[in-house]
């Protein structure tokens, strides 16, 4: 008799309308990723758990939001807020100031999913125009009220968290159109609140919704995608899963328009220019403390999807595919679109998750000596023009046959590209059940990879019990980042809070960089200093205080800007 | 009988030692390129001219440097500057305070034939360390004693020039070593004062010189690489004539160590980083006024000379070579490293300078109806691995011929590239004879280049017997740059500023940006805060009196950062 497979009851409904579960989900409420079997398995495995574990949930955040924060504004700046921005545009209700001031750390979900709150914003505002983000921004200018933007939500290091109160701005509720598509220049102009999904889509029928002549994309998809606002990438030095061939959002801005305290402007939109150290750049990944981004006009491609190439590998060690990716990265053919290697102990979690283990592939991997814990998984695939990406992908095949990698054609990345926005959508249904899953990452050179591979992984794996997948994403000649992702039981916000310092420590201490594309927030914004020194802070401090002289635009330790910057949690 | 040809006796001999003619002579000394036979008949033509005017020079600064400006530091701060340089590393004689505060501009040229002199440094430091330096910087901001930097000495709008007396440091005297080659990351520390040619001769023998695997290249070729300091490339945002494929000065930096007033650090040496703004970028372009920029971490380029593909093509028309300049950086198979449209006008002159005019090809031209006066030049090459380059030449020519080019080989860039850096030492020829060359640049997009190209053209050519040649050379997806070579007569220091002037006001009023890749310098200043506007001006002087309270850094205008920016000229 075949053993009965027993699967726990993952949840398949949206949250319930109001509730706290509604707020800390991540991406769509009707979304899903259930762990497969396999993988489920493998976690009882690993965190020595039976079936009757997955009998019922620990926690699930359904109580409807309810809290006693009084609003801290004064009657005559909510009058005045509600005549400017127009009554029917402002919350200030506890759901939504709970709601837009929260975003997707696993410490807000371990909260919220027992009803603890933080400090939330006394009110939101869905500003309808610039006028009044500008007449908001002059106005808590004068009455010293902190204001904080929010564009996507999908912030992973409290960079909406509402540490002062004050105004939340909600840039996607009616700050989301396109405004031009620049078909000659290769360029759209949107407003900032515009979300992912919502870009690409024009973009992509640019011929019958802008009478344009060909396709467009916007080259950018980060794993947020589906809930992140093109300000939001800009704002926060975000990257794309295609960052390699086009560019980190940094590169992909051609101009930006900002209301500050002290002034509005539009940086200069020329693809090259030679005047000066360039504002466009100073104020990209100002993360909301240098002002609002309402505007922003962003570099375009064709989009040809018909010309992509797919390509897999596994190799026998870590080593070797990172020695084949950075060859690949200084080869001078062009670089792949998608560009991924994963680790050991995610290429091992990863064949399971893409349903390779076990399969025919896997047995053909095992007979050539690719052994489980040893061999690591390459994906990719090319984007541009034609030959561009046949090219591309001739040139990998020989650099990683080089370097000891087999080709696993392209099914791995067909396999991947499906879950490229779903994956994070397994930590509800992990969290429901005591287990928590939660990622830092770093940018590196080459010559220092490895000893950051080495060292954080060390500290994380010091933990009992504790999964560590990495993987590099994102490639430069110079480097790469490494990407982890650390699963294990949910031990309470302290317990975890004091892992997570530890495993920043670990990234500092070993030379990565604090961030690779997450952003700082008020999360990593006590290592800001120690990380840049004392000089370069203070120079962003200096301009900071220059375009917000009354510290109001995302107060409360943001950047490590303000005298708020500490270790903190919520519920310690 | 034939026709006697009679050619001026262009100057075959370096300038006589310590004259004035030292000192704004471009280039190498014993540098020389003379007008083709061609080229001089149509000068003869174009502006009225007969053989006798060339019978003599009309002024050549061969007079032996002599001013009467007192040195007006202290003699305990020049024993006190003495003693943390080195005696033997200052110079406080006449020439050498005016050799280093002199750039290479035309109104330089044409006041130091004249012997007129404008202000000078007061002492010339040529500093052996970065301890050195930072002594300087320090008792020169205490004493409030202005710092300029000279790197290779080839600024076209007054970089260099010390409007306040003071110290000039000289960086590529003994601050010109290679550091480091580091082949794992792909990179290069260097000092800042290391020229041009050394940099590239370092790295083009990495195996000799490092013992390394490959051969590099650094990839920044501007026209004044024989003269210019890698140091320079960055603080002036320079590009280089590959810049298409291997970005602009900006792009190749990953990072630089900084001497400043407010202090001594090194910017983040990542590949990507989510840690705020960019102080990286922030340092980019200040061109020496917020503190001296001693060490960089330039990116290097595998040397695969033996990859390089040539081609040229003639258009009808610069519409037609435009379109298909532009339908070739946006169709995303890789950009080629030289590339170059020339409008009519230069078209017209470069097929003599290159010998094509009259020549078979010509004539196939001519056949075909490619006409004089209409026809555009394009020529090009591409770099990197071996089918990389040979697809970005078959796409090329596909879009090319598309466009109306006829393919004319590789012969025109063949031509082009022994002159890329000895085309202005035409320019001491010409003055000899009383006939001015001078640039003037702008950065463009590309629904804007023709507006720009006829506007500035209808200035420059409203101005009687002024030839005016352009071309587009550093191409990007969103645009690209025009580059204003006019020729005409001397008419002294007033008449040339008031047109130049002219040409300025015409760039910035048809919307290019004030400088694509020449700088701001002094010269363009006073158009600073009218292009960028107040907001964005008071950025970059909020930076500015940050890192230096004092204003010592390159006071007097530079950038338009200090009171003195005004429209200026030595001599009216």
């Amino acid at each position: 008799m075949a053993k009965k497979i027993i699967e726990p009851a993952w949840r398949e409904s949206a949250p319930v309308e109001k509730s706290y579960r509604s707020i800390f989900k991540w991406g769509a409420p009707e979304g899903f990723k259930h762990p497969n079997h396999k993988l489920f398995e493998e976690i009882k495995i690993q965190f020595n758990l039976d079936d009757s574990h997955f009998a019922s949930e620990k926690t699930n955040g359904d109580e409807i939001v309810s809290f006693k924060k009084p609003v801290k504004l004064k009657k005559e700046q909510i009058a005045r807020l509600e005549k400017i921005a127009g009554k029917e545009n402002i919350q200030i209700d506890e759901y939504n100031r709970l709601k837009y001031s929260t975003g997707k750390t696993v410490e807000e979900a371990i909260n919220l999913r027992s009803g603890k709150i933080s400090t939330v914003s006394d009110i939101v505002i869905h500003p309808i125009s610039e006028a009044v983000i500008s007449e908001v921004v002059k106005y808590c200018n004068t009455q010293k009220i902190p204001v904080y933007v929010y564009g996507g939500g999908s912030s992973v290091n409290f960079g909406l968290k509402a540490s002062k109160g004050g105004v939340t701005l909600v840039m996607n509720t009616h700050m989301n159109k396109v405004l031009e598509l620049n078909e000659l220049n290769h360029t759209v102009t949107v407003q900032a609140g515009i979300m992912g999904p919502d870009l690409e889509n024009a973009l992509n029928n640019a011929r019958e919704k802008f009478n344009a002549k060909n396709a467009y994309t916007c080259g950018h998809f980060p794993q947020s995608f589906e809930y992140s606002s093109a300000g939001g990438w800009i704002v926060t030095l975000g990257s794309g899963q295609g960052s390699s061939y086009y560019g980190d959002a940094y590169d992909l801005v051609l101009s930006q328009k900002y209301i500050t305290p002290a002034g509005t402007f539009t940086t200069l939109a020329y693809p090259g220019t030679a005047t000066g150290p360039k504002v466009n750049d100073i104020m990209k990944g100002n993360e909301g403390t240098f002002g609002v981004l309402v505007e922003l006009t962003l570099k375009i491609f064709k989009h040809m999807p018909e010309n992509r190439e797919r390509f897999g590998f596994i190799f026998p060690t870590f080593q070797d595919a990172i020695n084949a990716g950075r060859e690949i990265s200084q080869a001078e053919f062009g670089m792949p679109a998608v560009f991924r290697i994963s680790d050991e102990e995610e290429t091992h979690i990863g064949l399971k998750l893409y349903g390779i283990d076990g399969s025919i592939l896997d047995k053909a991997m095992q007979l050539r000596g690719f052994k489980p814990m040893q061999r690591c998984l390459f994906l990719g695939s090319s984007e541009g023009e034609k030959n561009f990406t046949k090219n591309v992908k001739k040139q990998v095949k020989k650099i990683c046959k080089k370097h000891g990698g087999m080709y696993i054609t392209g099914f791995p990345t067909k396999m991947w590209e499906p879950g490229r926005y779903k994956d994070p959508y397994l930590r509800e249904d992990l969290h429901d059940y005591g287990i928590l899953i939660d990622t830092l990452e770093t940018g590196v050179c080459w010559d220092n990879l490895h000893k950051v591979h080495t060292e954080v992984r060390k500290f994380i794996k010091a933990r009992p019990e504790t999964i560590c997948m990495t993987h590099s994403s994102h490639f430069y000649s110079q480097g790469t980042n490494l990407y982890f992702i650390f699963i294990m039981k949910d031990g309470g916000v302290k317990d975890y809070v004091k892992f997570q310092e530890g495993v920043i420590d670990a990234i500092c201490k070993s030379g990565g960089s604090l961030s690779h594309h997450h952003g700082v927030g008020k999360m990593i914004a006590p290592w800001m200093e120690e990380h840049l020194g004392k000089e370069q802070m203070n120079i962003l401090r200096t301009i900071k205080k220059h375009l917000d002289p009354n510290n109001i635009m995302n107060p409360g330790g943001q950047l490590g800007l303000d005298s708020d910057t500490k270790k903190w949690r919520d519920v310690k």
